[in-house]
């Protein structure tokens, strides 16, 4: 059995730093990798690209909406010109750093408020699948799981890796919980790395209801930002890892 | 005979337009194209993108400091490992939105401050002539015909094009004469193209003293940021091809 | 009889110019100033501010959204605490700015998207009158007239300006009919000019289908952003002057 | 006797947050304000300056070339009527947010290169007085000990207070062994809290060839950008009220 692990990573903009790359690269399979319109700039993705690649992580480019003060997280009402181009621009970028380093873009995953828009708004999920299509239909999509956009680029010929949040409660419908609720966010980190211990071995969770949720993923997405985050990262893995699943890119 | 001709293109940026793109497309052979770094927004650069290839124009990247206020025309005192990756950033973002319409870039041309600069700043210089070669070594580099740039880019392993000014004034050593001196900028059309005419021929210009000056160029720039500029281009296409001159990208 | 003109001014940005400043601030008696969120650099609101000073022209904050390559016309879900200060920020600078060429900010006027978004969006039409109030509780607001925000401000203590759209549609119910919808841009200048005096005399004008609607505003918005809008412009006041309605600042 | 302590404060942009405001508060009388060209972001300068008030810290603008990549660090070659005008901006920002929260912004510290660069270049100089005086010609400028820019500042009618860093050392003359040479910086806290008593005291330091360097300086620069600057703030501190000097904001 195996899994992939990603996190976000190259989230430093100029004199500000964030996250602890070094640290998560011991720990993910998958390094989603910031493009420069949320976080990222050009010298520190460099550097990025290259501290995955010496540590054999796959690399994916993290694309977002442009809003460095927001940090990609605002949702905006891009026109499909704009979006469509604006993603090919930042997978662009990144693949082309990507080769000087001797890496390549494996896959593509939107960022914060472009994540959750294109889950569920087909009009600017349309947008970035079409953009992703047109740079290289080989590339990967990564999802939420049990979202519409999953069908939406399957049905396009995007190969579609659907990923579970390991700190987020569930639905019984095995959509996640919306922050807006309590219980949403989950801190204990042995609690969390059994979880996704059961969702590799079964393809379920406990839903916050105590039913049992459906949630099939390829990928698990842990976090960086927080000591609390990494510890909680670190004890999925080792979790993962102890029971003989094997931590690998998807692609 | 044969002669290239550039001019700088896709400079407009979301609701800002700048110069007659579609009316310089069918003077020039080169299009040097912005990067998003002074100017182009990604959804315009794409537009540039096709029209150009639509016209069998070749494109080249544009690429010039971080400063959308300054239109790239300030110096800016940029560390190496930010010059080189921002370089390799802006050309790696061209390059693949060039694919997405069947384009292919051809060639680098630095843009304003960063041009002047790397001219004779043997740092900054080298910075650019690494990204280049890193990115792709076939890419050629549009230099500032005579200055110091032209032989440390070939020493380098580059293909230089060097290349005049039809606009401006030479010194007899082949230079050009600064904007802050009196005359240095060309106004007559007609005259303007009886001298890249000369220039093309014998390989020389008439020097601001009145002597020959020995000027080697493989392509011309032209502008088309106002209705006299782009007359002036288009009086040199046409002097040119009167007189058997083809133009032709030199890529 | 009176009323005021408004338009929006200073919307260059570095080497990008738009508009026709100088011959605006022959047509309207207020100007409504960017701030450099979705345009204006600071050397060029600073011109902008000096020439409607010398003209008598009234000035007040274009404030919008931080949004330069939108132009503030995309839709941005700005938390209440940055919205507040992002608003705080550009009056401030814009108050500065004029202080130092003698004029005085008289109100504020929110741009593009951030102007509908509050006309009915409570949350955030909140977080704009706070921080007017914030700053200086005698600024005017300039408001969509008939939309929820001229209550909830006047209600909030706020001063506001209700405004009409010349070149716009009207519902039977006074509200605007929607861009999206056939004939709700209108485009003959003498046809809104005659729309435009009968607004100021009686308060009413005709609705898209034909009824009499009732439009209470104290300021009348036209453009000057293309040839046909300044034309436009220039005969709504004629029409006006020759009716004897004095324009004037509001303010 | 008394002396101010100044630092960098409200550097924090968006997501990415910088030093620890709250600690450099305990130990500072001024608090030098990112005004958003090189740091800060609207919220976040408005809960600096409330901050700063509620602990009785003065308030100035930390003003900069535009510049968030570089962090204002990087030297831009930006014409009069851009700097000008830059510099009035900021301070107008800063000083109506401050007014919102019952703060008076008392004084201007350029910052990075920015501060460098009009040390001794007085066309920039200039540019920066100017608009000091143009906003205020109460305001104060903080300015590097024993460089040009005081006596240019001082001519022009601004009051000027000169500053030391503490952890820099001098030559002979009283300025400061730039960062390039061996020895530049200073680590030991306990040495630089000593050195800064006898400065405070009698206005000399002993310079790096062991001699005694005269630096008369009003205000003392401490940095919290990590944990060792941190600590050698508050040494300085420590020494200044142990040996009975007041920490007061020269403003």
């Amino acid at each position: 059995m195996q899994i992939d692990l990603n996190s976000d990573l190259g989230e430093s903009f100029g004199a500000w730093s964030m996250g602890n790359d070094a640290a998560m690269l011991e720990i993910v399979s998958s390094a989603n990798v910031a493009c420069g319109f949320h976080a990222g700039d050009p010298a520190g993705i460099m550097e990025t690209l290259q501290a995955a690649t010496a540590r054999g992580v796959a690399v994916g480019a993290h694309v977002s909406y442009p809003d460095l003060q927001g940090f990609g997280r605002r949702n905006m009402d891009v026109a499909s010109a704009d979006l469509f181009a604006d993603v090919i621009y930042q997978i662009s970028a990144l693949t082309g750093m990507a080769a000087t380093v001797g890496a390549t873009v494996r896959y593509v995953k939107p960022h914060g408020a472009l994540y959750n828009t294109i889950a569920s708004d087909e009009r600017q999920a349309r947008d970035v699948i079409t953009a992703i299509r047109a740079v290289n239909p080989e590339l990967a999509l990564v999802a939420l799981a049990g979202s519409p956009l999953v069908g939406w680029a399957r049905d396009a010929g995007l190969r579609v890796i659907a990923e579970a949040f390991a700190d987020r409660a569930y639905t019984p419908a095995g959509t996640l919980v919306s922050r807006r609720e309590e219980g949403a966010v989950l801190h204990e980190a042995a609690e969390v790395a059994q979880r996704m211990l059961r969702l590799v071995r079964e393809g379920t969770v406990q839903a916050i209801d105590g039913s049992t949720a459906r949630v099939e993923a390829q990928s698990i997405c842990v976090h960086g930002d927080s000591a609390g985050a990494m510890e909680m990262a670190r004890a999925v893995r080792e979790a993962l890892e102890r029971d003989g699943v094997a931590i690998r890119p998807f692609a």
